[in-house]
């Protein structure tokens, strides 16, 4: 399996397109627009993520040699549009919001300009890697907030939808505000802080719990977490409280305990008490099993002293949530604005931008969509990125993707903060937007 | 991004417990089995599928100089432990349902026999790739019994969980019976049969639909399928009509419509009579747009005379079932059983068999889980398919898989092919498992 990902993963009906342009001469600028049409029920508002793959997409992005022998092979395309597709490059121009960005419905995060063959194949795998990393940040961020100050660490690789998925998950989550990840390539790649013990798997090929703890320890002496639930949870606990003058004789200190199973409140507060009891007051307790933001928001309403989690499947597949109505559509050919008008489906046409008013207080009250000429009160969202196919800024470090999440989460709506959401936050769309669409109707038939 | 997924594809504590187990000198035979817990709420059955993936996985593991590099400069592991790595290779055995199989809760569908720390090390891996293809294939083949004869074609990629989703999404459905996909690394590396021709985006850069449409027949004559809801459904299927003769003058045939928003089966049974009116009788209507199992068959049952469905999102991510609760756990480790007993998460002991029971015209009655060792009446449903690190046959055709699929569906009981999942397939649990936990609780605490 070659999971490499470049320009011939697309869909098949962005190479019969680019067929039909390059046979009827169609090259000129087109203008795209990546946005969500409707937020899932369970979610205010988004928060941006994947805009980094996207651009290492566009500048790489070219057909391997094998690629176009497949595609002239397969009988569908004109030698000629194979020879083109080799010189094939992305030579556009990129606006989008910095990954971070809260965003909300019709709002562009992504805007791409170019030649419309260029625009157009790259439709399937911009929507993929943007959906990804914008679903899973969006759902991080609710954990972050339903659990401010505590460690954060995601555990979703097993369940995450393949290898990318996995990785990807990571790099969101941690841009979201998660403390680091269990997932070996997300540090590999990213530098994300790892975390990461013991299964149930060590403790059962002991012949005995406090074996299984002893020889851990000593194995991994700075990362000491005991994971406590194989049996019996609270006899687990007063094993550990046993052991650790034995180790502590070798130096070595138990950093946590983590429970994976039953009531986590309950079991979390006799840990506590026997921890306690036993003087290991500095031992944390770590706590995982099929948690989500709003298991988390429950645990620590009822006082659970649970220092951190591991939050995994939920997260990595944004169960609640497991896709996003996004799309990317044409919005101007030619110098002409376009509109589709499918029912349920009619998008708003021209160069867009999105324009963010705030209180005194720094917090965000309303977003105007405008046209890009149509300049607004607030802070325009939507930067240059990419001119002519090359970045105009260095990759983005993750510390500031972090902070800058951090930083839009503190100017949400409080209502949003809280998980919380009605009212939707008002989007407004520009009078000279509506009349633009009217326009477009009326020519374009 | 490095997309590949190797040895260190993996959660950090498999590293952690590969080092306490070298350190230990523990590399004694374990016995680990991949099973689902419980069947999401939508779900009366699973289907495996991503054995060939795993057995290519573990054929090909090894840690490249980069990843023990990285390892090493972790400052987590010993340099013996990292020399160590350097020489790792899958060296262990592989019993597995054959892909296509249909499968039940505590059913082991891969069972890895092999020295500790080789089966402890793929665990994250070998459940990421199962757990993507069976949760694909089991939503996938509901589409099939819900539309029996008419084409799908998997439309996901954009919104499936990254790249290598959207691959192994293609071939899962595949598998499941769908007759292709729009995803053309699909058809590169498996040879799945490809679909596809235009989008809104087409139809929006022409001047005039009619124009786009004929740009589109003349450029791709053996493939021309219209895209007729941009505008009007109607007003463009009256255009279709009108363009077909002159298209026919060129030899060229027009194949399909598509229909991708609005009331599909009010649209359908519209444009099936412009159609017949202008004599387009054998122009096929194809749908898509936010479709799954339950609209087909609503649908189908509304009499929609529509050929064939493009079902994306909802297949690709499994919608209403995300995830499943699937597991990979010890059973048995040099030589004796093993049994986790985690709250609510218990597993059953020992090297275990499935045998599934027929009655007389072909139908499932009913599953036992069974020691190896422990034969019952009915087909055994776990096979060897891997010896020392070496596969047993070479990998499996896709065209057999499918045919497997069919048969199994074919085999189900009614209720679970009608998409009911109550009651509950009767899985028994034989004695000899329910005593050696007895057993296994009493020896080990």
């Amino acid at each position: 399996m070659n999971t490499s990902a470049g320009a011939s993963f697309t869909d098949l009906y962005q190479l019969t397109m680019l067929q039909a342009y390059f046979d009827a001469g169609m090259e000129e600028t087109a203008v795209f627009e990546f946005f969500v049409r409707n937020l899932p029920p369970q979610r205010g508002f988004l928060v941006a993520a994947g805009l980094e793959q996207v651009l290492e997409y566009l500048e790489n992005l070219r057909f391997t040699a094998e690629e176009l022998q497949w595609i002239a092979d397969s009988g569908r395309f004109s030698t000629e549009f194979v020879d083109y597709l080799a010189g094939f490059r992305f030579t556009g121009d990129v606006h989008a919001m910095p990954e971070g960005t809260v965003f909300f419905t019709n709002e562009p995060a992504v805007r791409v300009t170019a030649p419309i063959p260029q625009a157009q194949l790259v439709e399937s795998r911009l929507i993929n890697l943007l959906h990804l990393q914008t679903m899973i940040a969006s759902k991080a961020v609710r954990s972050v907030l339903a659990a401010p100050g505590k460690l954060l660490v995601d555990f979703g690789m097993r369940r995450a939808h393949g290898a990318e998925a996995a990785l990807l998950a990571a790099r969101a989550s941690y841009i979201a505000g998660f403390g680091g990840t269990a997932t070996v390539p997300g540090a590999m790649q990213f530098g994300i802080p790892l975390y990461g013990t013991m299964a149930h798997s060590f403790i059962l090929a002991h012949d005995s719990e406090t074996e299984a703890f002893e020889n851990f320890a000593r194995s991994q002496p700075d990362n000491v977490t005991l994971l406590i639930d194989t049996y019996d949870t609270e006899a687990a606990a007063h094993k550990v409280v046993e052991l650790a003058p034995r180790l502590n004789a070798r130096g070595i200190a138990i950093r946590a305990v983590r429970l994976d199973s039953g009531d986590l409140a309950g079991h979390a507060r006799k840990v506590r008490a026997i921890l306690d009891a036993g003087g290991l007051h500095s031992v944390r307790i770590f706590s995982s099993g099929n948690l989500d933001e709003y298991r988390l928001r429950d645990l620590l309403a009822a006082g659970a002293p649970i220092d951190g989690f591991g939050v995994g499947t939920h997260l990595d597949t944004s169960s609640d949530a497991p896709f996003l109505d996004c799309v990317y559509k044409l919005q101007e050919y030619a110098g002409r604005p376009r509109r589709k008008r499918s029912e349920g489906k009619a998008t708003w046409p021209g160069r867009k931008q999105v324009y963010r008013r705030y209180d005194a207080d720094g917090r965000m009250v309303q977003d105007v969509l405008s046209l890009e000429d149509d300049p607004q009160d607030g802070v325009a969202l939507l930067e240059p990125v990419m001119r002519a196919g090359a970045r105009l800024q260095p990759p983005a470090r993750l510390d500031e993707l972090r902070a800058r999440t951090a930083a839009q989460l503190q100017s949400l709506p409080p209502h949003l903060r809280q998980l919380g959401t009605e009212p939707p936050y008002p989007v407004v769309i520009a009078p000279a937007v509506q009349e633009l669409a009217s326009l477009v109707d009326e020519q374009c038939r």
